[in-house]
């Protein structure tokens, strides 16, 4: 079933080369997101979505997930009141990644506190060993309680 | 079995808070990477990596993906000349996903001739429409074989 804010796939002139929002979900039902900062492209989160996440994201311009280990739909921020406000939506050649461009009140998109979840890097590529570039903005622990959205 | 170039997973502590470099793969034995332009965080595409084509990665320098289409490592750029150089990687907090930070000497990066895969945006959330927000690069046609790397 189709909804109005998806049109159906059809081939792949019309889903790699046309204007049709056409969202590929895969076997589980659930398509990646990557989610940046839309004022500089800072790559924040990256989760999961299926058709409802995707369209209450849609319909609410508030970013929502579907969370695999609570197999639940999942608006971020409800915890801990870190909404997530979508300015953009882009979509990959083939449709089978979507790419949120948001923009945050309170900044903090990571469960730990950091503004990104990407707050470690490789000090170098043969070390097996991580370097934080990122001081956490928030205390945890002090915004959730036993949830982590 | 572990590679020297990564870490045994123990506990959420060591993972989401210590500085080992322990990449969980998925059941499929697969991290989805999402790859950036190290200059200005542009999203220029998402892909998977397996665990050869990680340690590949880590070895060459040249971003080298798994093909879940074509079932085998896929060197980014080997048919194309569009080579992705990595300057740096970076792991999210439950180190299930890689960021790798690429700069190219062409760029280039998706297989229709685009800088980035994600060449169009949804024109507004209800519209089921995209619209164009980048101009090719190169003629696909002129690039490649029947390969897409």
């Amino acid at each position: 079933m189709t909804s109005k804010l998806f049109k159906t796939r059809i081939d792949k002139k019309q889903i790699e080369h046309g204007s049709d929002f056409a969202p590929k979900f895969n076997e589980d039902g659930l398509i990646p997101c990557i989610t940046v900062n839309a004022s500089d492209n800072e790559v924040l989160m990256f989760a999961w979505m299926n058709r409802e996440a995707l369209e209450q994201t849609l319909q609410t311009g508030k970013a929502t997930y579907y969370s695999r280990s609570r197999d639940k739909i999942w608006l971020k921020g409800e915890s801990s009141g870190r909404i997530q406000y979508v300015k953009e939506i882009r979509v990959d050649c083939d449709q089978d990644v979507i790419q949120l461009r948001i923009q945050m009140e309170k900044e903090g998109s990571c469960h730990n506190g950091y503004k990104s979840c990407f707050y470690r890097r490789l000090s170098d590529s043969s070390s097996g060993t991580l370097e934080f570039i990122a001081e956490p903005l928030f205390d945890p622990s002090k915004v959730y309680g036993k949830s982590t959205s």
